[in-house]
């Protein structure tokens, strides 16, 4: 059975499906608080269950916001056919440290960046909520 | 002549070409703070010069941070090449309202949603920056 938010118009994505939308993709895009501003800036991530991983340089704006409440969202919409979908998980930004050094191990290398840098921190998102919406198109 | 971010890895884009790429794609991610945590959404957009327009309903969590600070982000990468670009806009979301009514209707006409539920409101964000990088794709 679809979901469909009447108001939006958008069918409304369980969990699961969000889950593997989330497992299909590169990159997404962390909003964290900087200052009581907003900030949105696109990563390389992978996923551990339903946790965000991601890598990023000590001393970066993401890195700073350890600790406190981050946003992640994905999407994936078509230009031509006016459909989409996007998921958008809300938790906290922990960053992953050296006391557990196999766990580091194997959530650096799940979060591989395409740009190596110095993005030796990794960082996870801890979901509170995952939610998920799919714009269908127009109607034929 | 190019500028690249050492610590990162990525290529610097000036105004101009962030310009150019905001004004070539349909969908962005506007981030906003909500209750202290911030929130990312995508939706459709259009350009008034530098200044970015969207749609939202009435009481959405969007429509409720006008007059706040907000982010808004673009970005295609292409996952074959590893290669791909990023536009982030911070500044201030406004209501565009109905005390001018030529001003709402140009740029309700600019933003026009794929899905058009109930998206009557019609919100700016007045840059304070444009900022945007580059990835090159690992070298040959």
């Amino acid at each position: 059975m679809k979901m469909i938010d009447n108001r939006s118009g958008f069918e409304v994505l369980d969990r699961r499906e969000c889950l593997r939308l989330l497992a299909g993709e590169d990159v997404g895009r962390v909003g964290v608080v900087e200052a009581g501003s907003p900030l949105v800036l696109p990563v390389n991530f992978g996923m551990d269950g339903d946790i965000i991983v991601f890598r990023t340089g000590p001393g970066t704006k993401l890195s700073e916001a350890r600790g406190h409440p981050a946003c992640f969202e994905v999407d994936h919409f078509d230009r031509e056919s006016k459909a989409g979908w996007s998921v958008v998980v809300r938790g906290r930004m922990e960053e992953v440290t050296e006391h557990s050094p196999a766990l580091l191990a194997r959530l650096a290398h799940l979060a591989e960046p395409w740009l190596e840098g110095d993005r030796t921190h990794v960082v996870r998102i801890v979901p509170s909520s995952i939610t998920g919406r799919r714009v269908p198109g127009p109607r034929p």
